[in-house]
């Protein structure tokens, strides 16, 4: 495996691989790899026969005040664990490789489906996403680009990203990974104190109880959305940002519960805001 | 020739082409072609293996109250002068090929660049046309794509956004063609009447005046401005937008010309809005 760090780099190996007619994988990452991340990796492995993992800790997407310098890197043992996955290129570009001093466009998806859950704390974050999204897609050319289903909200962004700009890519979206205990696998899990870590079992312990209740009938989603809200509030470490239930194609509020249902919640643990979700199909 | 409606159609055309390993050219017209627009045509048959012409009146490009509905149309002429200019396939999709009714992911080119000069009195067009612009090179994947550098403002505009969106794309720009008068060709002539018509000759005019007047050493940016905004109003039925000295590159104003010097203007006349430039390079 070939760490690049130069575009120009990337694109002439990419075109070398096109002229041979081999299909490109892209799995976009900020690094800090784990089973999640690896997940997408081997799945992307499985389908294309040239595999770029992209590892940027993108600066556009944070909002100020949040946990851009902070954030977890890793870049020798990320190198590691996909080349062991058996990645061809892992693309890890610093910052000013990506966005010149006088840097200022950007692709943004506007309306319900990045004003609500994330997008209401933190406002700039999606057109961060989408802009550095649209780069990497315009430098690899991929595929088919792997993306993880715990950012539910990112994954429905991206998806109307696609069809709206008409990008040639086949969005893959790869199930959620947990730990054994039921925390779903997170860069920023690393922030959590043991006791935060214990607290945080809530999150998939209420929607666990939330899927239940809908699965023996439940359809008003005031009323699941409060038994979350309920059941995290037990946890004093707890710190609620948004539990929702939407539609999980075009994010919109559900009152009555019907199609593809997403249940999505971001809690703050301490200095860690997890997020964590689960889709349902309900008749 | 084919004229193409839909993109999976011009899509597979393109893939079949890019499999052989053919140069794509692509012109993005909003039609009713004039010689301007057959000089790109001309231009980019000459240089690519397969080429590409877009014809879309583009509605997100219009504001409130702008020419949309009224902007001249002739599909069938444009078809034939395509043809004859030995294009490979005209793309002319529906409105409703481009836009879902649910549509809204916007590029946009921030700053500068965008607010001044055309930007001022249409705020919003320019992120029409790099929204369709990022449209059509993500459907076309282009090698190289043809701009009029009448439009110079969209021509630095679309550098930009190539240059930050990481487009693999060259964009090549070709001078503005005139009327034997001097008049830049556009399609937006048509609405002029006899007497506007004559009276619009003052644009040219007064450009060429402030070139010999830099050629002969006037470097104060106001005191150009002011030569042509004067010799403009001369003129009783003109009615001024904008006349700008601005860098050539990004579109900030100039108060001593040095460099790669636009000297800008869009004035009315009657229900025409008419742009024209000059480009000078000065020591």
């Amino acid at each position: 495996m070939d760490t690049v760090k130069k575009i120009d780099v990337l694109r002439s190996r990419l075109k070398e691989a096109s002229r041979n007619g081999k299909s490109v994988g892209l799995v976009p990452t900020m690094g800090f790899l784990h089973e999640g991340h690896l997940s997408l990796i081997k799945r992307a492995r499985e389908e294309n026969d040239l595999l770029v993992v992209s590892l940027f800790v993108n600066p556009t997407q944070f909002g100020p005040g949040e946990d851009l310098e902070s954030y977890p890197r890793d870049l020798e043992k990320d190198a590691d664990s996909c080349s062991a996955e058996g990645a061809d290129i892992l693309f890890a570009p610093d910052a000013g490789e990506m966005y010149f001093e006088d840097y200022g466009t950007y692709v943004e998806v506007s309306g319900g489906l990045t004003k609500g859950l994330c997008g209401k704390s933190r406002p700039t974050h999606f057109r961060g996403v989408t802009s550095v999204v649209s780069k990497l897609f315009n430098i690899v050319e991929p595929d088919r680009a792997y993306f993880g289903q715990k950012d539910a909200q990112q994954v429905a962004v991206i998806k109307r990203m696609v069809r709206d700009l008409n990008f040639d890519v086949e969005i893959v979206v790869c199930p959620i990974v947990r730990e054994a205990d039921g925390l779903a696998k997170s860069s920023r899990n690393i922030y959590l104190s043991e006791v935060e870590r214990k607290a945080a079992l809530v999150l998939n312990r209420s929607l666990k109880a939330a899927s239940e209740r809908i699965s023996s009938g439940e359809r008003n989603g005031d009323e699941i959305k409060a038994m979350v809200e309920n059941m995290i509030k037990q946890e004093p470490l707890s710190a609620i940002d948004y539990v929702e239930v939407v539609d999980a194609e075009n994010m919109k509020p559900l009152e009555i519960l019907k199609g593809s249902v997403l249940l999505a919640l971001a809690v703050r643990f301490g200095k860690a805001r997890l997020i964590d979700n689960i889709r349902l199909e309900v008749e």
